[in-house]
């Protein structure tokens, strides 16, 4: 782990929000493999950079937890159970992001045309800044992602690719976190 | 047919109009297979809520009535004729939409760059809020439905693919139609 | 030819304006055979409306001049001859417009990026309504094409395909051009 | 070399600004030859209007310098180092372009999701007005360009295909460098 995080400007407020990444969804969705991909890095990422990250789950007492391979990279996030499509209505969690002064998401997951759209929409109405990570979000009918996401950005949100947000965060070479970063963007590649 | 009606949130002065679904048309059309299973769907799905559909036919005394494949899922919808483009010209439909106190169309149907096309344009003049279910529309070339309907999302339409409006109706696994909903989306995927 | 023109409400002030539809540049642009079919379908439906309509031809004694498959839809159509890029840049193109009422006009031909692109945003600037005709415009890379598009959509220029301008000024199947018209487009749709 | 500049309208202020020409980047990105043929046509064409162009690389001494393909062609153009994403941290450039005058940057490079992203908004900020050549930008995901594509079109940034742009600084066929850019398009396109 970087000892140098007291040196580093870190975004104020940022929170990364991944909703849904439970088996039940993820054998359905398009392009499934490198969507679980984008998200293992993501996670990663934010674990790099100490940006908290907050995971739900619809209804995990019948449709099965979050798959491990992602909770195994991220065992301190705080997982909140929901039976609302949109994340913002889990139990605990608008108080968890207010308590810990929240104002932008970064937003991920499955499926984009419903609990992500859903989502997006009332973290705006909540007057929260939101960024789909546009690589890290999937669903079952790609042409109804494709519209759904020109939908939020006219709605007001950030559209971009993961690797944007990061290299934007790091804003270059001399970034402390720089070399960790370029491990984790080759893995990726690799993969 | 449920009878928890009571207890739902419905949108107010919300209603489906799905123009000329006729095999006269169907044939030509980019896609028409998935976009039929599209238009059933959105049927079933109406039905499931109550929210009121209407249809209508161009000149169905020359090109042949709506295809029985809808027209028995949906037997009490009132069918209006026409022979204008614009549904909205067909004689007795907007005093309906009217008395029925409509003012949100859900609007589907073929083709995208004609009947639909004039249809929404004339529904946003009449200041009707208009969601074009992105799935539900089609038309003979697909370049020109693309240009369309980015088009008619400049005019001030809503664009989105059907389920993300009913999930949006829905809300959450707690609403008395979810199981109803999730079985019809099951069906339409397996199909 | 229809003797009922007296009849019919015209959109006053509309004009077509197809750019260099010459063979030394019809021979490179992207998807040539449809492109040149949908201007045939454009000129002739032009034709039916009588609604006039201007060609430029690019330094035509070099290049040569307009592919004869167009000139002969059009015989009476006027041809301005330029070497500027804006086809407004044509010796007496403005004058014919400005004497002819014209205050929208229905662009085309090739190539979208270069004389096309140009022609708009001069158009624009001379406070004239532009409609790009989506299929009756073409270019050696079509990727170019589809950011020149989206540019000049956020420019303010409307973009539609030819199909959707005709049914909007027919209206309905009860305009006295209907039956010509659905002729026109069935031939289309065969070739 | 044309001896006819002072006769030639030039844009005032007009700059080309390529970042990070390095084969550590290009042997990376997406369709990486036809962008650099159109790099090789970016430079040709400034080199031809004799607009100034500015060039960087990204901690050449570890990375490597750029491809010689590139320098070969602007042997005067001068190469900034740097260690930010943004070409605009590359320490000199901005008062570089300040003393030139330059308001308005023809921007290209690699990778359209990292430093031409950064750079693009930077020079937003800074007042400068940017157009981001759609052929001459690439990165690794193509999905991830289109996107930050979107994102900086929305920011303000003009999208456009780099023909456009000096088919608009031509104006016409009567400009003095029409036949020596005619020459380069030509070129371009056999290869």
């Amino acid at each position: 782990m970087p000892e140098e995080t007291n040196q580093i400007e870190m975004p104020l407020g940022l929170a990364g929000l991944i909703v849904d990444l439970q088996p039940v969804f993820l054998d359905l969705v398009h392009e499934s493999e490198s969507f679980s991909s984008n998200c293992r890095f993501l996670i990663e990422s934010l674990n790099l950079f100490q940006i908290p990250l907050f995971l739900t789950e619809q209804v995990p007492e019948k449709l099965g937890g979050t798959s491990s391979e992602f909770l195994s990279l991220a065992p301190m996030a705080p997982v909140f159970k929901k039976d609302t499509f949109s994340a913002l209505g889990a139990s605990g969690l608008r108080d968890a992001l207010s308590d810990d002064g929240i104002e932008h998401l970064l937003l991920a997951g499955v499926e984009t045309s419903v609990c992500v759209y859903l989502t997006a929409l009332e973290a705006l109405s909540a007057d929260l800044e939101v960024t789909i990570l546009t690589d890290c979000v999937t669903c079952r009918r790609p042409t109804d992602g494709e519209w759904v996401l020109r939908k939020l950005a006219a709605a007001g949100c950030h559209l971009l690719p993961v690797e944007s947000i990061f290299y934007g965060i790091l804003g270059g070479a001399t970034h402390p976190h720089f070399r960790a970063f370029t491990k984790l963007v080759n893995n990726r590649t690799v993969s």
